[in-house]
Order: structure tokens, then sequence, then C-alpha cells
């Protein structure tokens, strides 16, 4: 691969990107002429294709948005007007077409563009975007704020969500309070029919039902402009006649609308990838008055067959041949395996020796590997979707009626089971293992998805076991553990590859609450407390250090119960102590042992290294490691400064 | 009023209530013939009105739901079938049958029984009750838990749900896969048109024109039951033509139904208070397979007049008459105003100062005082209905868009919203202030009600303020300052009546972070450091205490930031500091003092007094902060303990 594919220079980009190239805003793809269009979304496509195969992202979802975006911008007065994405993978089209097109190679990558839209970057990103279904709250917010604000009682917002967000209970709380006060919210509903995983639940059916009905709509959309231009039926008329009564319609097309049911007009569905009638319907309902839906059809990953044929895969497929679609040898024969992996293997021999494990997940069986369980026992193995708070719940009823769930959520998303945790789960004391994966700082996908605080939300909540493995053998023996344990248990992992390679030694039951002793040097001043795979950046720190500096190094495991013998030890025998964890400093793991130490022997010295009460961005984890002082070098540093 | 009314005798009893008086438990209501049910439901009334008259309790959903609970138990074999009540204060009549009559003057009140279902009180109560829209899912867990263990297949599970608790963003999600997997989950919709205040949303609207649909309903009923009659139709053949076909049904009652749009099937509306008629729709569905739910229309406060005329007084409406429905004078006149009406006042007050202030509540509108907005600015005041996720990221548009949100929530009740203050409001550091309700211990609705951990939760988050006011003037002053600040700040207070008579004075703007001495005895050891109310704790331990051990007393009103000036001075005068706080101690204001107190001196005896880490039932307020060692006499203790 030449580099000149990843970083074109200008000259080969205007060869390239004849349209494109001159698009340095949505006003200059405003002053295009229409017919224009379809060749602009074909070059963006290959933007996406020449840049994604190189800066791995997230691309099928993007490649599915392109007309959708391009027709939002073009019928709309962004960035007066307001575009609201839900989850905000699919925005690159966005990003490339509102200033970012020479800075796209950066995204995900330390002081890059982010891989969501994001208010803090550009004026055109109107909303926090990362977690599911927020769209239709905050689009319903600023449209009512808007009408409330009298000078600014044209301007226009849009929200843009995909068929798996809008089944997420935040989003139809969003839909059931759209027509509680005047405003103008559209609503576009993205509908390729998956979410990173194939979409489940009865919303989704329904939805594929409603497509089936198209006939209809295209019938209506057709004699209406028949009527319009014959003169029969004027501009108010004709969109009268789009928009019918419900009634009639659901007699016409024996469907149930929904979203018509909770006072939302409904338009649709239409094909999503035809950029000219996509302006064409968004010029003639853009002026409606109240809350309107328009559904349309698109295609994961369309454009690039391979994604196409496998959406899942190549919704963030990593690196890839832009012209055959290959992607590097499968990188589970050379690097160790993935946190997840190991968790998803474990799972399976567990729940074949216990029948009554099950599983739970809310839309990320890939994610987590719960897929695993999910073939081979699938009448156990249950994808919610995207409804991590039902998902808790649901696990609490299954726990109640005699099932052990493993719920695996990553840990930002799980902040929204957290209710559920409290209520349905730890009140009652039942036998719910939270696999809390993507804990601690994830990388690329920066602030949204960084999974810092479940430390501190966990460790309030009485009777709840918190624990976090720092290898593979030890995630496995906790698993066991949890699984003879009869209450609440959290464990946490983080995301990407685990640092042994795979083997299975046989499972261990685990003391609850009980730490070990990774290395010592009684001699020395100074013990490192770790929970979670950082033991391995104090390890790294011991290697760089002089005999004579090295610290002894314990590997606490659970930071709910403590383990206050080890603690004990510990405090006898130094007189620093260096605490280590990938997560909020505040309510964290060392905040709980300074406590603890503090308390038995005042003159210890305690240090604390943990993430900073700071929002961290997007970078390797390392580089963000680095950033928030919590990797071998940070620990160097608080030795080598000892007297 | 005679004593006999609160506490009947035995043989009273039995006089009062003939049939009641002999149901110890479901199996006894079983044995009744069908038509003793609406006698029984008369006693039940009857019991509920001379109970809850001097013992206060949740009044008129429990009076609306008498038949549905009765007619349940009849039909089911309950507890190995199993009912699940969303929220639960609906489930008296449940408590009374089950085995809790002669126990049921002791609700609510320390050592006697929950007002809320609890399955560490019965058998019976099948699941954790309290918060909104978990039964669904919850029971869905249960029934597919059943399905899986094949001695269990026959079992029922039946979830009790409310019209406002259905149109929560969990219930949805519950609703949404609930034909996901193999159950027969029976869902009861007990429709009474009104949550703690008027209902509102879209799916509320809907519910009511779907129930002008009832006369289709009856006639397929009689019609099938003529069938049956004269022999048409077999037993299968009338259930087949009781549920009909979806798009028949749509077709001849034009309407969209939104339940069967998600594959459960529908039954209703039908009249939830005759019993009789109950029972027999009951015997009907029971045994058919696969998820349905059963609309019924109830009156909130069924069978006492003044109670069906204001149903939102009548919610929770302390001790009445129970001949003339006369409550005791208004309290406001004597008792100092309620923390809740302070903040209403002040809201309405500054909104009107301020045209930016917007005021956001989730179905809590009278429980948190915004009602008064709602009068005087109901164009700014948003009722989200139970959706706090929505009501929080709702308030992120509205912010983003240039309003400040007042988001008041009870503390318990914004767990549900914890992602949504992170993901929606903080990172992107918006202007909204959380009004937090209710925190602390509240009292007679005991575990699942109290508001402990927000402090914890709260306090992780990057860039959040989090505050808390001693008194009402403070209060006010926070709200101020809230106004005034571009960025997310909690303010957390509890529930009943502040300390200060009412007074207004002006409002002032305090400077964030800034703690404020109560009173000082330099010569003493000891130094007090509270945060919100329990203030008056710490006086009163020094009004107990000989002037030779008084404490020095300081109102830090700020956990994040901390005033580390103050501190500062703190830990140079004094050799003992006692923190005091009304919230979980893991996590919260005492551990985040400790931490920095002990860094600067480690000598510095520091004793946290908090809310210990396990679950704290239902007591009076004064109970509990003694039970969990948060008052005057605890301090004192620590303090007489000294050398």
């Amino acid at each position: 691969m030449e580099q000149s594919d990843s970083t074109p220079s200008p000259q080969l980009e205007n060869k390239q990107f004849p349209i494109l190239s001159k698009i340095d805003s949505p006003s200059d793809l405003r002053s295009l002429p229409l017919d224009k269009l379809p060749a602009l979304c074909s070059e963006i496509r290959k933007f996406l294709i020449s840049n994604l195969s190189q800066n791995p992202g997230h691309f099928a979802s993007s490649m599915g948005a392109v007309e959708i975006i391009v027709a939002l911008h073009y019928v709309f007065d962004t960035p007066n007007d307001r575009i609201v994405y839900d989850v905000g993978h699919q925005a690159y089209a966005h990003k490339i077409i509102t200033g970012r097109r020479d800075r796209f190679a950066t995204q995900r990558t330390q002081g890059g563009i982010s891989g969501f839209p994001s208010p803090s970057e550009s004026q055109y990103d109107t909303f926090t975007a990362g977690h599911a279904g927020n769209s239709i709250s905050a689009a319903l917010g600023m449209a009512i704020a808007d009408k409330l604000t009298l000078r600014n009682e044209n301007r226009k917002t849009v929200a843009v969500i995909g068929d798996a967000s809008i089944s997420c209970g935040l989003a139809f709380e969003g839909l059931n309070n759209a027509s509680n006060s005047p405003n103008d919210l559209l609503i576009i509903l993205n509908d390729n029919d998956m979410s990173i995983d194939n979409n489940v639940g009865a919303l989704h059916k329904y939805l594929t039902e409603l497509t089936t009905s198209q006939p209809y709509n295209k019938l209506r959309y057709k004699l209406s402009n028949f009527f319009h231009k014959k003169g029969v039926l004027d501009e108010q008329g004709k969109k009268r006649f789009i928009r019918l009564n419900n009634s009639l319609k659901a007699f016409i097309s024996h469907q149930q609308n929904i979203f018509e049911g909770l006072n939302i007009r409904y338009f649709g569905p239409s094909d999503g990838h035809d950029v000219i009638r996509l302006v064409k319907t968004l010029q003639e309902i853009k002026d409606m008055k109240g809350p309107r839906l328009l559904h349309l059809n698109t295609v994961k990953g369309k454009g690039f067959p391979e994604a196409e044929k496998d959406p899942t895969t190549w919704h963030a497929p990593g690196k890839f041949d832009p012209l055959t679609g290959e992607r590097p040898g499968c990188p589970d024969t050379v690097t160790p395996p993935k946190w997840q992996d190991v968790f998803g293997e474990a799972l399976v021999e567990l729940a074949k020796n216990d029948e009554n494990i099950v599983a739970v997940t809310a839309a990320m069986p890939s994610g987590t590997s719960v897929s695993k369980m999910m073939q081979e026992l699938p009448e156990r193995t249950f994808d919610t979707g995207i409804s991590e708070g039902h998902a808790v719940t649901f696990a609490g009823g299954l726990a109640s009626a005699g099932k052990h769930p493993f719920v695996a959520i990553y840990s930002a998303f799980l902040q929204r089971g957290y209710d559920n945790i409290i209520h349905d789960v730890a009140i009652s004391s039942l036998p719910v293992t939270f696999c809390i994966d993507r804990a601690g700082l994830v990388g690329e996908d920066g602030v949204t998805h960084h999974g810092l605080f479940d430390l501190a939300y966990l460790n309030c909540i009485p009777g709840m076991i918190v624990s976090s493995p720092a290898d593979e053998e030890t995630l496995r023996n906790l698993m066991l553990t949890a699984s003879k344990y009869n209450g609440p248990m959290a464990i946490r992992y983080p995301r990407g590859s685990s640092n042994a390679p795979a083997q299975h030694p046989p499972f261990r039951q685990l003391e609850i609450g009980k730490g070990r002793i990774v290395s010592e040097y009684k001699n020395n001043n100074t013990a490192i407390l770790t929970i979670g795979p950082l033991l391995n950046e104090a390890i790294k720190a011991n290697q760089l250090l002089p005999e004579e500096k090295r610290a002894s190094i314990y590997d606490l495991i659970w930071l709910k119960p403590l383990d206050k013998e080890l603690l004990n030890e510990i405090a006898n025998q130094y007189s620093h102590v260096i605490t280590l964890e990938d997560g909020s400093k505040i309510g964290g793991f060392g905040e709980s042992v300074f406590q603890y130490l503090k308390q038995i022997k005042p003159e210890l010295i305690v240090d604390i290294l943990a993430v900073p009460d700071k929002w961290v961005g997007h970078a390797t984890p390392a580089q963000l490691r680095r950033e928030c002082g919590i990797d071998a070098q940070a620990i160097c540093d608080i030795i080598n400064r000892e007297p």
C-alpha cells in the first residue's frame, strides 16, 4: 500500500475527489446542484474506504448513513439548524463535510479528532454522542428551548437514530414525551435492521413489518405528486394528503403504527440511499409543524460488498485492503486472547457444568463474547438489545427464580443499569454476577466509552462484592467463585488482550476478599498495591528500578471486601504504599485502601495512582495511562523521589 | 376517636369483618365461593379506611386495586404462582390477605411490616418494589427461568403495573423483550389514568383512546360466550375467538394497538372493579401460551368519595377522619415549611427574574413542589412522567440550546438517570442544576426510597459541583448560585420539614466551595464538620455537652469542591474531627474530608459519622438516625469517650 492512500496529497485528492475536495463546510455542499449529490456520496464512500482501511474506525454504520447525512446538510441550514446523532459512529460523513475532511486521518488518535460527534470539537456536533438512545430526548430539549426563545422559533432540530437505538428505553421515553410540548422535532429513523449485532426485540420485528407496507406509502406519495401537478392539490393540500389520517392509513395498510400511536406523524419507509428523493422528501416535511418521524431503510456497509455481506464483522473491522476487503490474518493466533474471549470461553465451560448459569447481555454479544455461549447454549443466553436497565432487572428476575445470571455489559453502559443493580438485585442480595467488560481506559473510543466510575458507584452498594482480575486465570477463577456465591458480585476487566498466552488451568474457587502476594522485597520501603491488570505496570516498574528500590507487589483482587489482614501486614512491614488502579481516583480502590491504612497507621505514606478527576479523551491505552499517571513510569517517578 | 378504631380487638374485627377475619392466607380466599368476593372486597376497603385513617400510608392506589388483587389470588395458585407488583404502593390488599392482616397496623413503623412488597418479609412478595417500571422485566425473568426449569413449567407469573409505570423506559424495554424467549407472562395493566400526579405523555393519551373502544371488546367477549353456549365454539375455539387476529381487530376498532405491535396479546379494556367478571376473565386467559396483557380500568381511591374526587391529595393523605374524610388542619401553617416547598417557591422567584430558567421533573411535580412553577409558568415547566433518564437528557438538550434547567428528582430515583448525568450533561459541562429531593434517610418509605448514594455517585463525576444546604436560606442561596453557574451542579436536601420558620431574606450568591463557621470553641479539642441539615444534630450535641467538651461546628455546604482552606485551618486548630452526613459512608463526605485531612495532618483523629454499609429499613427518620449513629447522641458518645 502506498503512503498516498492513507494521507493523500492535496493534488491527488482533487483528482480523486473532485467534488468532496471543495466541500469545506455544509454551505459549500448547499451550493451544489442537486444532481451532483450522488457523485458526492460516492466520493465520500471512496474517502471512507481509503481512510478507514488504514486508520481503523466504525466502518459499516458510516457507509450506510452517507446519503442521509448529505441530504440533511443539503436541506437544513446547519449549524443554525441542529442535527443530533444517536451513538454517532455513523456520523463520519458528517465530520468530513463539516470542515474535518483534512483531519479525518487523525481520528481516534491522540490530539486528533474524536470518533464520535463531540460538541467540544465542532459547532456542528450539537450533543455528546456515544451511548445509544439519547438523541430524541436531547433534540426534543433543543426544539422546545427554541420554541421558548422567540428569536429561535424557526430553528430546526433533527434527531438521527438507528433502529437498534430506538428500541432502548431512553428513546421510548423521548418518543413518549415528544408530543407533550409544542415543538417541530424531526426524527430520522435510520433502519438498517442491525445494531452492532443482529437486532432483537419485538420493535425490531415490528419495523420489519412496517417496511413491507412500502407499496402503500409509495402510492400515497406518487398520488399526491400527481394531484399536485394536475393542480388539484395546493402545497398545503399535498402535505395534508401525504400525512393522511392515522385510521385511514391503518385501514389501508393493515398496520398498527406505534409512532402515530404516540402522536408522532410517521412518514416512510423510504430508500435511505436515494439521495435525490431523500432531499425532496426532507424538503416536503421540513416545515411541517409538530413532531415527525421519517423512516428510512438503509444497508449497513453500503457500497462495500464485503461489509454489506457481514456487517457485524465490519462494524469496526480494523485495517483492511481497500480493494479486496481482505483483513490481516486473524490476530487471535498471534497475540494473547482478548479478555472478552477468556470470559466467553470460561462462561461456556462453567455453564456446561452448572445448569443454573444463564447469560444476559444488552446488544453486545460479540463485544463481550457472550456470543460463544449463544452458539453453544442458545436457550440459556439472552441478548436483550440496547436495554441495560432491563437486562439487569431481567437478570434479577431470573435469579429470584433460581437461576444464576452472568450479566456482561461494558462498564460505561452499565451506568444505565445503576438503579437496577441497587433496587432489583442488591437490595434482595440476588445471585447475579456482573461481568464488566471495557472497564478502565478503553483507548481510542474516548471520553464516552471509558469505564472509570464502576468501582466508585458499586463500592457504596451494601452487600456488593467487587473484584478485578490481573490475569486471565484469575478472571476464570473469579467467575467460578461468583457462580458459587449466593449474592451480587462484580468482576471488572479491560478492553483488549490479556497478558498471558491462552491456557486453561483447572478452575479454582477463590476466597472472597483474599488478596495475594506477587513479589516481596521486605527490606525495602515500598509496597505497591494493585487491583486489575495494571499489576503488569507494577511489575514493569520493578524491572526498571534498581534492586534496592524495588517494591513488594500485592494484587488485592478485591475492592470489596478489602483484605484487611493483608493490609495489616503491609502496614506493619512498609513505610510507603503506592496504590494503582485503572479507574476514577475519587471513590476508587486507592481511596478505600488509604481510608483503612491511615486509620491503623497514620504515619504511613500512601500515594494513590488512579485516573484523576478530569475527563479523559482518546488515544492509545498506553498513551492515556501515561497522561493519567498510572503506568510503570509514574511508579518509578514516585519511588525515585524517595529519599 | 376511640382506640378501638385503630387497633380493633379480634372480637370486634370478626363482627366488622366476617369474611376477611377468616382469610389468613390466599388458600382461605380460594375456598370462598365466587359470589362472596364482592363482600370481601368491601371488607378490605373498610379495613383499609379504618387502618390508614390512623396509620397513614398510600391510600388511593391501594383502594383502587382491591378487586385486581383479590381476583389474582383467587385464580392463581400463590405463592407457587408469582405476582410481581410494580411500585407496590397499590398492594396493601395483597399484604392483608397474605397473612399480614393482623400486623397491618404496624406498617411503615420500626419493626413493623414494610409499606411496599418486600421479599425479605413474605414469600408472597416476589420481588423488590418501590421504583416504577421494573415488574415486567423481573416477571419476565421469572417466567423464562420457569420455562428453563422443566419441573416449574406450569408455574405462572403475573406482573401488575399501572398506566404511569408502563410509560417508563424500563417497562418499555421489558415489553419489547417479552416475546423474545418462550414464556407465558401475564401483564395486568391497572389503568387508573393517574400516577401520583396527573399522567403525562403520549402513551397516556393512547391508553385513554383505547378505552373508548371498549364496546368492541365487550361485543367480542359476549359473542364468544354466546357461541360457546350454543356449542358452536369449543373451549379452544372460544379462546381463539377472544384473541382474534390483530389486523381484524385493528380493522374493526380503528385502533392501533401498541402492545400487539410488540407481539403481546392484548385483552381489554375491562372494568377492574367487577371482581366476578375479573375472575372469569383471568380464568379464561390464565392458561394461554405466550405473553399477554390484560388492560383494566380502575378508579384511584375507589370506594372513598373524597379520594375518588382528588386522588393526588389522597395518594398519601396522612391521617383522616374515616367517616367524613376530613384531614387535620393544614400543617403548613403550624410547622416550618417543607424543604420541597422552600425549593418550589424559590424556583418560581428565580424563574420570574431569569427567563432562561426552566424546570424539569419526572412524575413528581407535587412531591418536589415543581407544581408551584407549573402553576405560575406552565410553559417553562416540564413533567416528563416516570422517565428519569429522559428527564436528565432532555434537560441536557434544553441546556445546550441556552436554557438553565432545574431538574427536581428524588435522590433514589435519580439513580435511574446516572448515565444521563454523566453522558448527557457532565461531559459537556452543561448548565443543569440537579435539585435532589428526599436525599438521605427518608423514614417510613424505607429501604427502596432512602437517598443514600447520591454523594458517592456524583462525587466521582469530573466537573460536577455537589452541595447540600443546612437550612432553607442556604437552599435558596444555593439555587441562585446554581442559576449563575455555567455547569452542572447538584443540591441535595431531605424529605420533610426544614428547621427554620418560613422567611425569605433576599437571595445571596454563595462562593462555590466555601464553607462556613457555625460556632467555635477554639480551646477545645474537637471540630464537627457537617454537610446538610444534620448540622442541627451537631448543634443539639453541643447543647447536651458540658462547655469544656463542646465542639466547634463547621458547615461545609460543599462536598465538591471541598473547602480546603477551611480544612487547613481546622487541621491546624484541632486534634479531633468528627464528620457528620446523611448518606452512605462509603464514597461520601466524611471519606473525602478524611482523605484530605489525613494527607495534611496524619496524626489527626477523624471519626466519620455516616450511614454504615448496610441496607436500612423503615422507621421514623429520628429512629433511623439513631440506628445509623448519625445523631446528636452519637456525637456525644464519641466526644465523651475522649480522654
